[in-house]
Order: C-alpha cells, then structure tokens, then sequence
C-alpha cells in the first residue's frame, strides 16, 4: 500500500544486508536505493547505514534521517551530511539483546568459562575458587538506554555496578561518575569493564593501555577485564593485546574492532584470553525496528515532534 | 572458645576437604573427625558429607545432622542412618552462585557460544541468526529454593520460564507444572531443560532418552539443550550422548555425572556440544555456611526448631 503523495524513502545502506529494511519499508511507502538525481525532489526520507557521502548534501526535500543503529558515527563522518534531525534506534528488542550479550560475557569471565573450557580439552577435574557475584565491580562506560539497561540486568545476577557518563547521571544502586575527573575513580572501583559508549571525537581511542592500567586488579578473578560492545575505535586493539600479554587484563570480550571485519593477521583472532564476536551484540532487526520508523514518520506528517533525536553537537 | 558442655560436633566429610569445616566450627564448639567409639556419648551434633556408613547408627546423644550441601542423598543413602532431623543448607550464598551458574549456561547456549568459539578458531567473521531471549522457554526441572532463584533471574533475562515440581506451586510469570501428568506438557513447551532436582527414589535416571525425545526443537536454537546442575545420577551420562549424536539434543552444559570425578574414557569429555565442569556450579562456601548453622544449634539448644528440615519420606 506505498502511497505516492508521502514522497519516498531513500534507503542507503553499505556493509549491511538492506533487503529486508527494503522488504517491510515498502510495504508502506515507496522506496529507492539511489536517488534519481543528487537533487532529487522525491525523497523526503533517508534510511541509513554508512551512507555514502555525499548523498544526502542536496536531496532538497529531505525531512529527517533514520539510523538503522542506535549509533550515528557511522553517518556523522560524513562532512556534507545536511542540516536535518537524525533519528537513532531505540528499541527493547535492541536493548534485550545488548543486555543479553554484556549479562552473557560477565558472566562467562566472572564463572571462568575459559579456565573451564581449557580444562575439559584436557580432562582435568578440577575446581577453582569462585567468588560470588557480589564481591565483583562491573563497570559500565556510557549510561545511556543500553548502558542503564544492562546495569539493571548485572544488579539483579548479583554484582556490584559502577557507571560513568558524560553528564550527571543517577541510577538505582549504581555507583555513578561523570566526566574526565570522575574516569580514574571509576576505574580505580572496576573489575569488569563493560564499554557502551558511542563513538566521537570525545570517545576516540578512549580504551588504550592508559586506562587499562586503572583498572582494579585486587579481586576474586585473578585480573582485569575487557568487554568493548560499543564500537571498535573507541578502543585501540595493539593496546589491548600488549595489557593481555603483559597482564594488565587477564581477559576480554570484543564485539567490536578499529577495523571490521577483524583482519586475519589481527592477534585478537588467536589469542587464548580474547572472545571475539563479529559486531553482533545487538543487530538491529528490521522485523522489530522498520514499525516504530514508519510511525514516527507518520506521526511527524501529523505534526508531532521526532523522538531519539541525535544532538550533532555532542556527537550522539 | 569452644564449650565442652556443649558436646562435641562429628565432622564426617569424605570427597571434599573437610579443613576450613573443622577450623570455623572449632571456633565456637569442639569438634571431632571420628567419634571415640561407635557409641560415643560426647557427640550431640553431626556435619557431614557422604559420611562413612554406620558412623552414626549408634550414637546415643545425636540431636541432628546437618548437610553441608543442599542436597542430602549423600546422607540418606546409608541404611543404618539414626532417626534424628536433618537439616539441609539454605544459604543466600550458595543460591547466588546456582543462579549465576544457570544464567551463564543458558546465555552462553542461547547466544551460541560454541559456535562463535568454533568460527574464531578459524578466524570466521559471521554472525548468524539471534533471536530475543523472550523468544525462548527455559524450562526449570525442580521448582525449589534453587530452581525459583533461577526463575527468577531467567524472568529478568527476558526469557520465558517454565516449571516442573512434584506438588503443584505457583511461581509468578512461570509457566507451572506439576506430576507426572504434568511432566510431558511440560517438556513440550521447553527449549532449554535446567535439572535442579535431588536425588531420590522418584528421580533417579529420570532425564533420559525418552524423557530427551519429548523437548521441543522447532526453536530458534536450533534444538534442545540440557543444563543439568541438580545430581549426577538424575541422568543417564549414555542417554546424554546418543541424543547429542542423533540431534535429539543440540548441545548440552553439565555440571554432575553418573560417576564422579567424570571418569576419563567418558565420550562426554570430549563431545564438541558438550560443556563440562566439576560438579562445582554451587559449591557450599564454609565462611558463609557455618556461622548459620552453629546459630541453629544454638537456637535449637534454647528450644527453637530446626529450620530447612529434610522429610525423609519424600527424600528430600
Ligand atoms: N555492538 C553492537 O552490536 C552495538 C549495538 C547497538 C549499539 N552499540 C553502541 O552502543 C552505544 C551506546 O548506545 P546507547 O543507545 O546506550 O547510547 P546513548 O543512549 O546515546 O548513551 C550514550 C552514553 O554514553 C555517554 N557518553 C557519551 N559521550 C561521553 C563522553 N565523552 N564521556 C563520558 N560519557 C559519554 C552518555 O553520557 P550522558 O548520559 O551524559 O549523555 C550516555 O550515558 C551506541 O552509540 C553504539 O555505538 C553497539
Ligand atoms: N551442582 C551443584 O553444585 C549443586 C549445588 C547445590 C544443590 N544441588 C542440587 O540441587 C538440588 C535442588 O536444591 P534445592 O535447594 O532447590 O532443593 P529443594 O528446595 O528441596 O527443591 C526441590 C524441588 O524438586 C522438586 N521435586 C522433588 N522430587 C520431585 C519429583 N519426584 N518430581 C517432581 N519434582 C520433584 C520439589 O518439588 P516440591 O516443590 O513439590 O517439593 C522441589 O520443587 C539439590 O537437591 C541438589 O541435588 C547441586
């Protein structure tokens, strides 16, 4: 039932499947993967993912543009990009699952899952100590909607939580921090640390040996640990394989990588202390996440504002 | 400060260090690794784990035996066993440890795990279809102290939760089943099978092929899983293996075994579906179970009754 008079979707993905996103937008409205000029008066819509640049710089009609992520650095990088609300996912299936992987990998290093996997490969019976949950920091870089949320899920298994955010924040029995005076605190306080930040030029880099150098090292499980399922810049991975060899960190779950995806000659790939995942903590589905768009853009028509707008500014 | 005119504790323990038992109890009352003669009066409580057979048929001034775990088939298997209470451990602390125990194998199953750790061996970059938590039942076997903390943290997960006991019960936001009429409706409706039943009479070999054959595959998981963390002999270790081989099972977690130390010529050992550790997923921890169980006795000496009580009729 696309309705011509509402103009079209232009949906512009690179590095992602966009048929399904095609698929089910379509179904409502009319939808292009090109534009028909760069000035191409019919689209009022972008449906993005890695744009390519300067696509969107004179499309003269464009409305809004929708991240298909709840991140936006992968559209934010483009210097052409015009001057209209960016629209970035929220969604529960989106935080059901990042909450499921960051509950998944805590779990795993604070129950010594590789310990474990290496004893069986040689039939050993043997139990180490185990803290409980409760005598474990997790600490949790960005408290944003997944940040919060995968806060909640650690306090109910069990474990102590620390937080640290751009601004002030308050959340129910977290430890909260904020800003560059409130990092070496909250590191200082951290077993686990669980990277949910969003990538900007604040954020750049932020996980280097430096930091991984403050973590707490004085706990139940024999070191520090890693779990980065925000992006792969934020971190530098030459950083965390020296901190892993040198002992710095004892262990570390990566879902994301400065470059994707992870080149073979990486040492990540191999390295027995490293869990690597391919960016797949919480992929958006289209299935749960094209609905919400197609109402906002209703909604929009109707004159309501746009919600989850991106502040270009702050880069997020 | 130990009191003789307390009496004196028996601390049978075989198959575990019974060391950091002896040093807290000694703390506060004397305590004795065998009794001076098979009726020796000195003796007013036990704490045991397997306790050698007959050890405690004859002892005139045995008030009560307390377990050192959860379970108490360890204790009603000896036939000459006294007629006094049991008490069984009910501790914050040893449920923390099931809870997290349960939640790390059913994450690491749902969110594929030993895939992932299949492709980084061969530097695989692939994710394959995930689905939400809420889409899959976790099914309970066991709906006790263990099984409803379980419940419980599955619930906040976002999973679906079913459960099965031998008295009907009400669990809130669970699925309930009770009785052997009970069991196949149960089993139908459950992805993810979790054991946390004890051992007796009634449930000896119960998870077997038969009982495999009725868990529903049509899931996002591609097929069953078995998390069993109650008692080894609750399962068939043969069973296990052919219904991992014929895709009846897709993979399984296991925590006991029919025989313990898991003997090495085991196929479970090495089964690539397989996750084995050392009966060690809720290990009772003596710095946080002893001070409650002197305290019993203490209470129980000024005329209070014994709390988690063992009915051994039911054998549990
Ligand atoms: N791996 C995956 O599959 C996957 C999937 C989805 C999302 N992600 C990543 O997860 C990120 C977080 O998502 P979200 O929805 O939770 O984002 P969000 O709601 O925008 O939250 C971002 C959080 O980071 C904090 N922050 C931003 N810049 C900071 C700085 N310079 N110093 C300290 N804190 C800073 C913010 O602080 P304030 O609270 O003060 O604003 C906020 O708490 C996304 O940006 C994306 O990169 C990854
Ligand atoms: N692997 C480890 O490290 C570890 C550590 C601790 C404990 N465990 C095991 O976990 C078990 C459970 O502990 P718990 O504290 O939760 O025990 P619990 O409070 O006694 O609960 C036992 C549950 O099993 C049910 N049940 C017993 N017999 C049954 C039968 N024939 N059919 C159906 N349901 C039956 C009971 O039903 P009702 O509700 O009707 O009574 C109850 O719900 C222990 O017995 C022990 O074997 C293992």
């Amino acid at each position: 039932m696309s309705d011509p008079k509402k103009g079209r979707i232009l949906l512009a993905m690179t590095g992602s499947n966009p048929r399904p996103w095609y698929e089910l937008l379509s179904q409502s409205r009319e939808v292009v993967t090109e534009p028909a000029s760069p000035d191409d008066p019919s689209i009022t819509y972008a449906v993005v993912w890695k744009q390519p640049r300067n696509l969107l710089a004179k499309l003269p009609n464009l409305k809004a543009i929708f991240s298909v992520g709840a991140g936006v650095d992968h559209i934010l990088v483009d210097p052409t990009l015009p001057d209209v609300p960016i629209v970035r996912v929220v969604s529960e299936n989106l935080t059901q699952h990042m909450v499921d992987y960051v509950l998944w990998r805590v779990l795993d290093h604070h129950r010594q899952g590789m310990l474990y996997r290496a004893q069986q490969k040689r039939k050993v019976w043997h139990e180490p100590p185990q803290r409980p949950a409760n005598d474990i920091s997790v600490g949790i870089m960005g408290l944003g909607e997944l940040g919060r949320a995968a806060a909640r899920a650690l306090l109910v298994a069990g474990f102590r939580v620390n937080g640290w955010s751009r601004s002030e924040r308050s959340v129910p029995d977290v430890a909260t921090f904020h800003g560059d005076q409130g990092l070496t605190p909250f590191l200082n306080a951290t077993d686990i640390l669980v990277v949910l930040l969003p990538l900007t030029e604040q954020t750049t880099g932020i996980v280097d040996y430096r930091l991984l150098k403050q973590l707490r090292k004085r706990n139940g499980l024999g070191g520090a640990v890693l779990i980065n399922a925000g992006r792969g810049k934020l971190q530098k991975d030459a950083d965390i394989a020296r901190a892993l060899d040198d002992g710095t960190l004892k262990e570390a779950s990566l879902d994301v990588f400065e470059i994707e995806p992870l080149p073979k000659t990486s040492p990540l790939w191999t390295h027995p202390r490293v869990f690597v995942t391919p960016h797949s903590a919480a992929t958006s589905d289209p299935s749960h996440l094209v609905g919400p768009m197609l109402e906002q853009m209703e909604a929009f028509e109707r004159g309501e504002p746009l919600a989850n707008l991106v502040d270009r500014k702050a880069g997020y």
